[in-house]
């Protein structure tokens, strides 16, 4: 397809069979306009790896056909991936006040907010680029701000819902747009993108004022200091436990590095409302009677470096957990991090406190519509064709089925995967191609180094460490001029071990002693045969098998 | 205390503060007996290490003492560590037909059969030891031929409960000794012993039976095959697949190692009744109707390389999974394998299969009661004085509240932990000495033979690989006669760093010209001053903190 015939379509760069790295992007003719960038957290496979962001080559290849970054709202899984994407090409992003907050306190720690060009936008923007015009409408979430996106093309309308639920009751001034929503839904769609994480759950999701319910009558019943911690960027949430210390006359202290920095933007710029005077500084906490006290803290994931972990511990310089302290786990765990929390759960008890954790204590709401909610939006839009994103294929699948449910027609709902290109022409969509895509690995600070073989020695060198062998041979005699030199590391503990190292080294004299003729010249040969009889008889001997690396100084 | 003096003690080597390697012991005058001997399995953090048994060196210098192993029951964390103990002290192990079945199959593979002697008792045995004799009462549990053990002592009856449930309907004859129960409670209990693993969760532990229910309405609609997945050793469960077979008309196959291994074992002594004909081998699969065939396998916690994951990713060889083959996990995910069950499921979807997953859907039953369990275990015993063991300390906490609500008198109970003694002297309790204890790694063959410093390598290796620098120097003269060798693994890789790796041999040769006087003829210092600035350099430069390993050879 040549580049500037005028066709429309739809691909994902992350965040379909995946939970995570959310980009997507529509291309019209010579145009692309690219929705969100986030990461995704590496599971313990990929050891070393600090962050997965999209493959981002093909923007780069067509970069100055991109017209902007349109991005629905301040989650890591929609924006992590920025820095890196503007590293490669300088686009202007556009979102709106509080995400912006977010995306800039980034940029900032990569020096890059100087260059870059941010376009704040809300619920009532129009862009225009020339054949497409961009509206917006507001969803509800766990994070203030969110948008869907409503793309007019020529060939009709593409709506992208953004991550979103129906709460009719949400904390602060975050009611969806739903009456603009039908109204485009009227109009007509082409196209509905709708976001899947909860498709596995019937029902519709609690509001988020149930939590602030739940979080009023812990505070009142707590004789002592309470410790909460949730997301940091769940504001709403802050905002009621900000009205809670009100209710029950306490101040309030903040600990952990991103809480500080997300309730610094979303007090700044109007998305917070704390009372004068009600916030104080960690060290102040000991000045106040305990009754009059409650922190509100980042960590309740289990992270083993936030305040939470180390408050736990009692590794938190100043502030103490003390007997009949209430603590609340006011987060669920995300899937992976259920150890961490319990662990953390456990050492709360050992110091006295009363915890309050685990699902059914009303603590934490999903910011994810559940399966009504996901039909109320397809009901909504009526959109003739339809591609569930933002989920692994389970999700996708149980969303198509929901889309079917309420009268999207069977075969008009696409199941693409990362790098399928969705295409529509006179109003027909098919897939039929796709574009390169895959995961960069950040490891470090270079994007994209880190390749299958390194991952693939991490892996053998984590479980069974290594033996550097030297060998110390005459270039003319071919022979051992010096007793081999032998290093483990992570293998076995050499002082609990000679026995074992010293039938290596005899081992590896008979070994190099017994090639003969033309393979004596070959110091690959010798290597090979070194590297073959260490290790088989280290793994008859102990059944582990390290890393062998065998050096040869010629001399 | 002398360690002839008739007093009688109570201690835990394992299982207390955590989840997993149970293994406790009575000790009366000059006598030990140990009951059960499991292992754990280790979280990512212990990298390459297969199991974490007990610290067993206290019972290894008293071994002359122990009179018997007494095993409750055949879950791992109850008997693996067995093999260890035995290769470290001959001791009589005393258990039930179906334990001992799993037992031996350890002793088989570790090649320790031969050479111990085995006790096959049951719920009606008596086994006197001088003062002690030992009576047993069965339990309910997720598993065959439990038992809870009495022991009766001069001082007066100590209660172990094994791991239970009250089932009042469980498959097989499982029925708890509950007269029993009340007659020893009637008796009189100085201490009981009794397992918190599900102290968190209140009410009663729902039956067996209803998970058989389920499964032969899933049976009965499925359409074509099924593949169910559970815990091989879960032989109730299983007998009720086989029933659900029976009623549908299916024949079954068996597929992983472990549940044929099981299967067999059940089968040949007596715990599973499977009707002639039903067995199947997985080559027949294929040439049956699919409407008339069930498979039964193991891998229902996402182990990676059991049969379920293998057939989710068709790479189990002869047998696939279809479209509309309906796939059941009948066990929930134990914490921190939720990642990799989801990952399987995603995988089944794609294949077209319809998978019943999840809580919720009656496919799952715990065999470890419940808030209400524990208090009729406590009703029903009446001790004085009562240790919660097998748990995770908030729920030896939780369980300590239960104790407390059916009238367990307050400060009776000992919240203690591995290697904490509790002496027991004319019939009052104490609590101040302890034992040396602690985790012993399994890493490869030996045990016990991978320490802090070996794991704190690995850990380095597994995050940013490491650089061996050989610097080949003149001993007289104290330069490099050659340029030094440098070699990465699970750093970067090599061909994309060049720069870098150009940078750190010049930024080598010249930290080794700089050391001037003394230190030239140190080749530690030499070492150290190359550790420190290549660290430096790699650091700044891309983030990571690879292993550094100089190595002088000396020419």
């Amino acid at each position: 397809m040549s580049k500037h015939e005028a066709s429309l379509s739809f691909f994902a760069l992350g965040g379909l069979h995946e939970i995570g790295k959310n980009m997507y992007a529509i291309e019209y003719g010579d145009k692309i306009i690219v929705i969100d960038c986030g990461n995704k957290f590496p599971d313990e496979s990929l050891l070393g790896v600090d962050l997965i962001i999209p493959d981002m080559s093909y923007l780069q290849e067509n970069k100055d056909r991109i017209k902007a970054l349109i991005v629905t709202h301040g989650h890591e899984d929609h924006i992590g991936g920025i820095p890196y994407f503007l590293k490669k090409m300088n686009v202007p992003v556009y979102a709106t006040r509080f995400t912006l907050g977010l995306i800039e306190l980034k940029l900032d720690e990569h020096k890059l907010l100087r260059d870059t060009e941010l376009v704040e936008i809300n619920r009532d923007s129009e862009l225009n680029f020339d054949e497409i015009s961009v509206n917006f409408f507001k969803v509800s979430h766990s994070i203030p701000d969110c948008l869907g996106i409503v793309f007019t093309t020529p060939e009709g309308k593409i709506v992208h819902t953004g991550d979103f639920k129906f709460d009719l009751t949400p904390a602060g001034n975050e009611h969806s747009d739903i009456h603009k929503m039908a109204e485009i839904g009227r109009e007509g769609v082409l196209l509905l993108i709708s976001e899947s994480t909860n498709a596995e759950r019937p029902g519709l999701t609690p509001t988020e004022q149930m939590v602030g319910d739940h979080v009023l009558e812990a505070f009142r019943k707590a004789k002592r200091k309470v410790i909460l911690s949730t997301f940091a960027s769940n504001i709403h949430r802050v905002q009621q436990v900000v009205d809670a210390c009100h209710i029950t006359n306490r101040k309030l202290a903040l600990l952990g590095r991103s809480m500080l920095n997300v309730v610094d933007i979303a007090m700044e710029r109007g998305y917070l409302n704390v009372p004068e005077g009600m916030l104080i500084e960690q060290d102040q906490i000991n000045e106040l009677p305990p009754e009059q006290v409650a922190v509100l803290c980042t960590g309740s994931q289990g992270e083993p470096n936030a305040a939470l972990a180390r408050l736990s511990t009692g590794n938190f310089r100043g502030v103490e957990i003390l007997p009949e302290d209430t603590v609340i786990f006011a987060a669920g765990p995300i899937p992976g991090n259920e150890r961490n929390v319990t662990k953390i759960v456990d050492n709360l008890f050992t110091l006295g406190a009363k915890v309050i954790y685990g699902s059914g204590k009303g603590m934490h709401v999903s910011g994810h519509g559940y399966q009504e909610d996901l039909k109320l939006m397809l009901t909504l839009m009526r959109p003739t064709y339809f591609v569930p994103i933002h989920g692994e294929y389970r999700m996708l699948h149980l969303h198509r089925e929901l889309a079917e449910s309420v009268g999207v027609e069977e075969g008009n709902t696409f199941l693409i995967n990362n790098g399928d290109v969705l295409d529509i022409k006179n109003k027909v969509a098919t897939q039929t191609r796709n574009i390169p895509t895959g995961n960069t690995y950040v490891d470090g600070v270079a994007a994209g180094d880190v390749g299958e073989i390194v991952l693939r020695d991490r892996k053998q060198l984590s479980e069974d460490g290594m033996l550097v062998i030297v060998l110390t041979m005459s270039k003319r005699e071919r022979r051992l001029i010096s007793e081999p030199d032998t290093i483990t590391r992570g293998f076995v503990y050499a002082k609990e071990s000679e026995e074992l190292l010293k039938d290596v080294n005899r081992l590896i004299k008979k070994t190099v002693s017994e090639i003969k003729g033309e393979n004596k010249y070959q110091w690959n040969e010798i290597k090979q045969n070194v590297r073959k009889s260490v290790g088989q008889h280290i793994f008859k001997q102990t059944r582990k098998k390290p890393m062998i690396l065998p050096i040869i100084i010629e001399v």
